[in-house]
């Protein structure tokens, strides 16, 4: 039976994925600094043992052979999911493949020294080389997913969301934002006049601080049992759905951004934590994308680690840990912090999506050709500008080689992020209609309703649909703009 | 080229073995509770890859052709190697390692549940049942490597030690122990009553513990950039050359079992550190077998760690880490001290090789079917009472269902452990010869001639020759008891 040997290829995948995942998070907490060559070589040869049996030619006949299979519901889901791996892994030539993955890690390299210098000049062949590949790339996806090319290099991150659906919702977005933001700036400006800020800075040992994040990790939902919290230089979640493995890294001064950090990779960490397992070995039983996936980080992060409510349970728990007192006034005006900056991964949750969508603006024209790399520099100032007030035309290291994202070929990932928290306030929404009295329940460190909504409106259903019909089922509409405007006004209004 | 072919085969064994030892140190140290069942599939099937491009039908054809390649001469060492591998993997079908392999894994649960019960006839039918496949694997073996069936036993861990050889040498050194544990004994009451011995007991937190093994770790000459120290249940070394991972458990009542247990694992990771990087992917570029790798374990953990020269530089550097002061005096006792007892790995050093030259003679015994398994507990009793003067007769979890080794079809392993303990008296005398002032050294902490020999001697051959070769060549003789029963007259005599 054709399915059986996809059901069976599909256990050996995993295995090498496992193998992946764990050696991947091992080496930013774990490795030994000199085992990093030998691991990138065995990670190496892995992934090409991987990519191998990934697109073997007679998995073709195995997916064909298998529709005229009688199987059952969840394995014709299953199956649709396998051809839709199979698909967008073997539509390149492994020509092109190989050549991509040269030009892309040089202009990585090439990143990471170039940035430092602000050398945009140095830095712009190879970006060009890069962003030349990502045009025929799209071009070469388009045509076998019979789709637009910028929708076909997001549907590698993001099956079933399309720029027609989300242009509009961003412009929406985006004219909210240029009104809003020097709005919550001023409110936030008069707070401080009348009540100025008590700095974070105190002493808080790493180690006490860890206890605390394992306690909040808990009282949220992360099965410690079937995870762990590490150091690491970049926070990450990683690891396999049995054994996640999230970071954080600590600064003794301050607890609230490795706190915060640690609630975001909680989030991924209970998506993954929850998938069925019966379907692990399965593309069906994976995650459906980083925009759900980022939604489900944002969800714990924005809409309960921010929540004013979540600080009436937090803050005798920092205090046990910490042994620091702090008062819900004291502590707000940080977790609500708004500030304009050049950084993306910097800003606060009203000037994020700003960063996101001058990205998302600008890799569309980038892909279809209409703006060139050579002209980035001033498009990027200008949006800039535009949006923030701030300009970026002697600072390219902030501008556009600002992220990794672009260097390493990642094209159509960035809307991901801003997709992400407007999914989060929309669930956030669906459980309030549902249950309008859950702040109580926070206040009081209960989160069981709001895991058992996710759980069975988000995490059962890994990939059997899409995103926007995930959405659809889960707040009985796709992606809508105004409750994520709606509770940027609650939090940051006036 | 055919031993191109090799050569690339080899890299991507290595990797798969890279996954493997890395998940395995993972599993003992860092792995969530509930990770363990995914964990365990995962390395089944990536062992379950590793096997079938290992025995791939091909590699015999690569190995006859290279064989007639013009190859420099390590390519010829490196291929003579590869045969060895490929027919000591492949000279059993199939069928037979799937039926033994899940009659081990059934004997070895088993022993877990009954051992604790001293449940011996309960154990016996499936002890049986493994040494029953044991006898044909050693006939089937013999017959491939024309050798008897036991040698073909130990020659899967110790190429080219055979029991002709090895049987007089026990038998010399066991007529010695005979009259020395009493001697030994008596010496050490002697002692005992005229200076009482000051107890061992004390605060001393595992973080400290873990600070002072790091430090000893480091003197010794273990390289803290590819390797590391880490806790599990039981002690072991494991991943890969470029990155050891050590552990040791810790009782925060006593320092020296911890630390001398973290010496024992340096000597292991030391050899692994050490072996010519440029082999790594080759059969021959690994570690001899088990019982060099024991020799270098014992010799760090006897020959330098229970040296009392070692605890003059020794000494000061406990104080400095745990804040105690000891004196070689309060110390040395508890260093050297020796007891009969029925747990061989609980056992000292001069009485250990008793444990383990009884294993070895009934093992053979077994093998050659001149000694069935229903009649072993009366045996293991008589040799027990003759050699130490102890009773196994009603406690058989203390006699043959003492150690995992037989459950788990591991015949012709014990030898190792004896074998590895005399080698490294032996390399010890080897170095005292050309530098007879070397206690000098240790004393001030100085290991680098030590290392240089070992060096030079031992790892830097990784496989190129057996191990008596490699004794002949570093010590200018084969395996000779005299010196072992040299160093324990010398540390433990009148």
């Amino acid at each position: 039976m054709s399915f059986a040997k996809l059901d069976e290829l599909g256990r050996k995948l995993e295995a090498l994925e496992h193998a992946l995942a764990i050696l991947g998070a091992d080496e930013a907490t774990h490795m030994a600094v000199g085992g990093g060559e030998k691991r990138a070589e065995a990670m190496a040869a892995l992934a090409g043992m991987h990519h191998a049996r990934a697109t073997a030619p007679e998995i073709a006949d195995w997916i064909e052979a298998a529709e005229n299979e009688a199987l059952d519901e969840e394995q014709q889901v299953a199956l649709r999911e396998f051809r839709r791996h199979y698909t967008n892994l073997t539509c390149l030539p492994v020509e092109f493949v190989e050549r991509q993955t040269t030009t892309r890690l040089r202009c990585e390299q090439l990143w990471r020294d170039l940035r430092a210098k602000n050398d945009w000049s140095g830095f712009l062949p190879a970006l060009e080389g890069v962003v030349a590949l990502v045009r025929e790339e799209a071009a070469m996806r388009a045509e076998v997913l019979h789709l637009d090319p910028y929708d076909a290099l997001m549907e590698q991150f993001d099956p079933g969301h399309r720029a027609a659906d989300i242009t509009p919702v961003f412009a929406e977005l985006k004219a909210f934002l240029r009104g809003f933001v020097p709005q919550a700036l001023a409110v936030q400006e008069e707070r401080l006049a009348k009540t100025p800020l008590r700095p974070l800075s105190g002493t808080y040992p790493v180690e006490r601080q860890r206890e605390l994040g394992l306690a909040m990790m808990a009282a949220v939902g992360f099965d410690l049992t079937r995870g762990s919290l590490s150091v690491s230089h970049h926070p990450f979640c990683g690891g396999v759905p049995t054994d996640v493995r999230i970071t954080t890294r600590y600064r003794t001064t301050e607890f609230l951004s490795a706190l915060m950090g640690v609630l975001h990779e909680t989030g991924h960490a209970m998506y993954e934590q929850n998938l069925p397992q019966k379907w692990a070995h399965w593309p069906l039983g994976k995650a459906r994308g980083m925009a759900m996936h980022e939604s489900q980080s944002l969800f714990v992060e924005k809409q309960l680690g921010r929540n004013p409510a979540f600080w009436d349970w937090a803050l005798p728990l920092v205090e046990q840990h910490l042994g620091e007192k702090w008062s819900k006034a004291d502590i707000l005006p940080h977790v609500h912090h708004v500030a304009r900056g050049l950084i993306r991964v910097d800003a606060d949750e009203v000037t994020y999506p700003l960063h996101v969508i001058l990205r998302y603006e600008l890799e569309q024209e980038l892909v279809a050709g209409r703006l060139s790399v050579s002209d980035l520099p001033e498009a990027w100032d200008a949006k800039m500008r535009d949006t923030l007030g701030l300009s970026t035309i002697d600072t390219p290291q902030d501008g556009p080689m600002q992220d990794v994202h672009w260097p390493s070929g990642a094209f159509g990932y960035f809307p991901s992020y801003t997709l992400g928290a407007m999914m989060a306030a929309q669930q956030w929404a669906a459980i309030i209609r549902l249950n309008p009295g859950i702040d109580g329940d926070i206040a009081k460190g209960r989160f069981d309703m709001v895991t058992d909504w996710r759980h069975d409106n988000i995490w059962s259903l890994a990939s059997s649909r899409s995103t926007p019909e995930i959405m659809k089922l889960a707040t009985g509409e796709t992606l809508n703009a105004r409750y994520f405007t709606g509770h940027l006004t609650q939090r940051y209004g006036a």
